[in-house]
């Protein structure tokens, strides 16, 4: 299934005790429609108040539900903040995640004075002036195969902190700067600590040039703050 | 002062009985922050669920609060989806209604089979296909001093019904069509009746040449449906 969500009103994807979270929402409705127990494997775990216009989840069930039924049956299953864009018969062998050959987010800055009531929940504000050239800088040296475990959160464990980022953009359009990153995968926080690097960068604290030493070092407290949630979006996860 | 907001939570800009209002919320901030009852003049009358990126809106006032701190000083009591963008102080002659020289709207229409999580708030969801081309070829009839009573709500009284439209623009990119609409001033609803019977035109139901008979008929019964009020926007108010 693809999926798109504001994240807005919940906890994250994944389900936690004591608070709503997408995955088990989505959960609900399919155990509605197909009147069984299932367990929904999602390509990513978003965090409280991230975005998605191309999530994706895949779970095993036996139904005759038509392919092309599926997704109209799950969203009048759904809140109005989640909705199943597409949905589809996969192989036995295919997981969402690990079947996965990369993924692409997207990064929202409103840059100018006064917060925006419009953009409050799909943007971080940054209200000081921000070097757009320094910015635009500095993404030439995250591309490439590096260890980014300076650009990494505790609080997970993985096998390898190796990532290959493949394209790395920043657009900028009045008082919105967007940043879009693709890799074969991500770290936690990852996109997040590098939008927070690049506002950093932006604001002249840390150099265009420092990025590659602060790679290198594999020191979190190297890199910038990680920025708010709310400016981050799961664009697409690619097969 | 010049106002964003976002209209969801709200019953419109005009205070009413036993619902929350735009104005009545910049009211109350503004009397904590000066300390003297006001009464605040807007120059438009936005419904439930619209939005605004330019209302423009006047008050009179006794104060020593230089002009660079007073909108900083109004979004300091204010809610996040309602914020004073730029404030200063005028002539005593000027009123943001009648000093306006033109307003400039948008709405935005999503068209997919899937409503839009993310745009559930900001645009007009239409499921079938829309003919781009027929609703781009509509707006030039539009163009123009006409009398536009068939494209508009009763419930407001009005001394004309002639307005001039100067400019009435439809950006078409992947799934969202946007319409910019300006004039010199606008009848109640009157961009909402625009778009809906865009709408109309879009899917084959009001050919584009019918559109000068429909303003001429007067007969608010031939013009299209009132599209929804979430994708609406005021963009800017001109003086």
């Amino acid at each position: 299934m693809t999926i798109e969500y504001d994240g807005t009103n919940y906890s994250g994807w994944q389900i936690q005790k004591n608070s709503v979270s997408i995955q088990e929402s989505i959960e609900k409705a399919i155990i509605t429609v197909t009147g069984q127990s299932i367990n929904l494997t999602g390509s990513s775990r978003t965090d409280a108040g991230v975005h998605a216009k191309g999530m994706t989840a895949n779970f095993f069930c036996d139904t005759t539900i038509p392919e092309k039924s599926i997704a109209a049956a799950i969203n009048s299953k759904l809140p109005e903040d989640i909705a199943i864009l597409d949905a589809q018969y996969v192989d036995e062998n295919f997981h969402s995640r690990y079947s996965s050959t990369g993924k692409r987010y997207s990064y929202t800055i409103l840059n100018r004075r006064v917060s925006s009531p419009l953009l409050r929940n799909f943007a971080a504000h940054v209200w000081y002036p921000l070097c757009i050239d320094s910015m635009r800088e500095a993404c030439k040296y995250f591309l490439g195969t590096q260890d980014f475990s300076a650009f990494m959160s505790t609080g997970s464990s993985v096998k390898t902190t190796i990532r290959t980022i493949r394209l790395l953009n920043l657009v900028h359009s009045d008082d919105i700067i967007k940043l879009y990153i693709e890799a074969d995968g991500f770290l936690y926080n990852m996109v997040r600590i590098i939008s927070g690097t690049l506002i950093d960068i932006g604001r002249g604290i840390i150099s265009p040039n420092d990025i590659t030493r602060i790679i290198e070092s594999k020191d979190r407290e190297r890199a910038g703050k990680t920025a708010p949630p709310q400016g981050l979006c799961l664009e697409e996860v690619y097969y």
